[in-house]
C-alpha cells in the first residue's frame, strides 16, 4: 500500500495537475530489481527513457547500475550534463553533426553508442580526433521489433568486424531490444518470443566467436522479459518501466503466476474544479497531463473503488462515480495512478517525489524534444 | 505552398525531433482571422492553449487581438511574466491558494477569469485585498460540453448577480465554449449544433438585461464555428488552433463550400536513423514528438505524394514510401505535418519558426505542468 494520499500536507503546495512520485514504491522497485540481476550476475543499465530524471539515474547508480540507457542523444547529454556515468545511447546515432556531439559527449564521460550501418560508423570515425579516449560501441540488432539495427547476420558481422578492428572504438558486443515482446501476457507465448528474439543476437555472437571477436555485452531486455532474459544471451539488462510500473504491466505474469514484484510508484495529482453535473465531476487532468496511448485510468486514491476516468479534453478529465457514493466536493483532490509512465512522464516539465514523513523532491524532467540551448548549439 | 523544405541550411543546426514553424502561414493566419474578426467587428482574445508562446501571443495582439486566453493559471502566469496583457483564464479557478495567485496577477496585468460556482467566486473575494484592482469575471456557462459551466439558467443567474453586485469583481459577461462542435464537417449539422450551443448564454443574457445587468463580453468560439459564431451572441472569438492549422480541420467545409482559409504551419522535423529494412524506413519521431490523439500524419516535405507514417514507439516512426519510389538515404531528413496541434506543442519544450529568408526564431513554450519555480512556489 502506498503511504500517498491526496490530502497529504506535502501535497498542498504543489499545483496541479502535477505529477507525484511515491518515493518508497520507487525505491523498493529500484532495490528489487538490482537484488534480481545481482543474484543472477547480470548487469543493470536501466533505461531512462522512463523517467528522464537525473536523481532517479542517480538512485538506480547507487543501488548497483553499471550506467544508464538514453534513447536519444539529448537525453544522455543531459545526464552526463548531471554527473550520470555509464551511458549508452540506444537508438543509432546518424550524421555528422551528431557524431560530433557523441565524440565530445565521450571526452567528457565514457560513452557507448550503438550502430547498424556502416555509414554510422563513418561518421563516428571522422568525428573522433586524436588524444580522443575510445568510443564503446554496440551493434544493434534487429531482433523482430523492425524498428533499427541490423537485418541480416552478414551485414551484423561486417558492422563488428570494422568496428572492432578500429583503434578508435572499443567494440563491446551486441544490442537487441525485443520491446515487440514486452506485453505479452500467455507466459508461454512470452517464453517463445524471447526465445525467437534471442535468436538472432545468438547467431551473430556465435559467428563473431568464431573468428575471435568477443562480445563481452550483449545489452537488451525490459520490464516484461527481464526473468527470462537474465537466464542468457543478455548480459545487461535495459529495463526502464520497472521504476514506476506501467498498469499494463500489472496484468503481465512471471512462469510462476505471480505477478511482477514491482509497485505503482506514478500518479497524476488533480482538483476537482467543476461540479455542476450530476453524474460525474471534472477534474484538471486531461490529455496533457496523463497518457492517451496507454489504458484509460483506473486507479485512484482518494475515490471509491468503483470510480471511473474519461478525457475531457486537453485539461480535463471526468470523474464518475459508482451509484451510491457522494460527490467529491469543489476543490478536492484526488490521485490519478498513471498507466503508461513513459509517455506520461513526458508530458510534464517535472515531478515531485513524496516520501512517508512528508519530504517533497522537486524532479525537473531532462532531455526533452526542443529543450532550448541544447536544440541550437 | 511553404516555403519550408527538410534541407534548408536554416534548419541544418537543429537537433532532430524538432518542432517546426512556417513563419509565413503563420503570419498569414493570424492577419487573416484578425481581418475577419475586424470586418464582423468582433473581438479577437486567440487561445494560448494552442501555442504556449508568448512571442505569437504578441504577434496575435500586434494584429489587433484584444487579449490572450489561457487554459490555465500557470500558462497565464507565464504570458503575464512576458508582457502579454488582456489575459482570460478559461477554466474556473478553484481554491483558496490558486485565488491568491489570481489576485496577485490580476495586481500586475489586469486578469478576467471564469466562474461556474459559488465556492469560486467566494474564494476570490476574500482573496482580493483594499486597494487591488477590481477582477474581470465571466460566468462560465456549459454549452453541451459537459465540462464545465453553470448547467442550468437559475445558477447562472445567481452567480452573475453576485458577481456583478460585488464591488472586488468587474462583471464583464458569459463564456461559452462549444468544443464539442468545433469539428463537425457537415455544414448544416455543425449550423445547427451552433444554434443549440447558443442557446443556454442568449438565455441567460436575456435573463440579466431584463433586471438591468447587462453582459457586454460573450466570450467563446472556435476555429472550427468561428464564421458563424461571429453572427452572434458572441462579442469575442477564443479560437486557438487556426495559427497552425489541425489537419483534422482542413477536412471543415465552410457553409460556402470552401475550406477554412488557414494553412498548415506546423511540422516535425525528423531524420532517417535506419534503412536496414525494404519496405521503410525508420525515422526519429514518434509518440514523444507527434500527438497520437489525431489523424495520423499523412502530409510530408521532401517524401513523394503516397508516402505513409506509422507510430513506433516513443522515439521512432516508420515511413513507407509508394511503390517505385526510392528509400531515402540514412540521415535524410523530412518534415511531417503535425496533425492535432495543441497536444503535439504541448510535448515539446520548445519550437522552432522559420522564415523565407532563412532566419530561425526560437520559440521556447510555457506554461507546462511541472515547470519547476512555478508549481512550488
Amino acid at each position: 500500500m502506498t503511504h500517498l494520499r491526496p490530502d497529504l500536507p506535502a501535497l498542498d503546495r504543489i499545483d496541479t495537475p502535477a505529477l507525484i512520485v511515491d518515493a518508497v514504491a520507487l525505491h523498493s522497485n529500484i532495490e528489487r530489481m538490482a537484488q534480481a540481476a545481482a543474484a543472477r550476475k547480470v548487469a543493470l543499465r536501466p533505461h531512462a527513457k522512463t523517467h528522464k530524471s537525473p536523481a532517479i539515474a542517480r538512485r538506480q547508480l547507487a543501488a548497483g547500475a553499471v550506467g544508464i540507457c538514453c534513447a536519444t542523444l539529448l537525453e544522455a547529454e543531459a545526464m552526463a550534463r548531471e554527473g550520470i556515468t555509464g551511458l549508452l545511447v540506444t537508438s543509432p546515432v546518424v550524421g555528422r553533426d551528431r557524431a560530433a556531439r557523441v565524440a565530445a559527449l565521450n571526452r567528457v564521460s565514457p560513452l557507448t553508442v550503438v550502430v547498424d550501418h556502416r555509414d554510422q560508423l563513418d561518421s563516428l570515425k571522422t568525428a573522433i580526433v586524436a588524444g580522443d579516449p575510445t568510443l564503446g560501441v554496440l551493434i544493434d540488432v534487429d531482433v523482430g521489433q523492425g524498428r533499427t539495427g541490423v537485418t541480416t547476420l552478414q551485414d551484423g558481422h561486417a558492422l563488428a568486424r570494422a568496428a572492432a578492428a578500429d583503434p578508435r572504438f572499443a567494440f563491446r558486443g551486441l544490442q537487441g531490444y525485443a520491446g515487440h515482446v514486452q506485453h505479452i501476457l500467455d507466459p508461454m507465448e512470452r517464453r517463445a518470443a524471447v526465445r525467437a528474439a534471442a535468436g538472432p543476437v545468438r547467431l551473430l555472437v556465435a559467428a563473431l566467436a568464431a573468428e575471435g571477436i568477443g562480445c563481452p555485452v550483449i545489452s537488451g531486455s525490459g520490464t516484461g522479459t527481464h526473468a527470462l532474459d537474465m537466464a542468457g544471451p543478455f548480459t545487461e539488462l535495459q529495463v526502464g518501466s520497472y521504476v514506476f510500473m506501467d498498469a499494463d504491466y500489472a496484468r503481465v505474469r512471471q512462469e510462476d503466476g505471480k505477478p511482477l514484484p514491482f509497485a505503482p510508484a506514478l500518479y497524476v495529482l488533480a482538483t476537482v474544479v467543476s461540479t455542476n453535473r450530476e453524474d460525474r465531476v471534472t477534474v484538471d487532468a486531461g490529455t496533457k497531463a496523463l497518457a492517451v496511448n496507454g489504458p484509460t485510468p483506473s486507479y485512484f486514491i482518494g475515490l471509491p473503488a468503483g470510480t471511473r476516468y474519461a478525457f475531457s479534453g486537453d485539461e480535463h478529465g471526468a470523474i464518475t462515480l459508482p451509484p451510491g457514493s457522494p460527490r467529491p466536493a469543489l476543490g478536492t483532490r484526488v490521485l490519478i495512478g498513471a498507466t503508461h509512465c513513459d509517455p506520461t512522464v513526458n508530458l510534464h516539465a517535472g515531478y515531485f517525489a513524496v516520501d512517508p514523513m512528508g519530504a517533497v523532491t522537486a524532479l525537473p524532467i531532462v532531455g526533452r524534444y526542443g529543450a532550448m540551448g541544447t536544440a541550437l548549439s
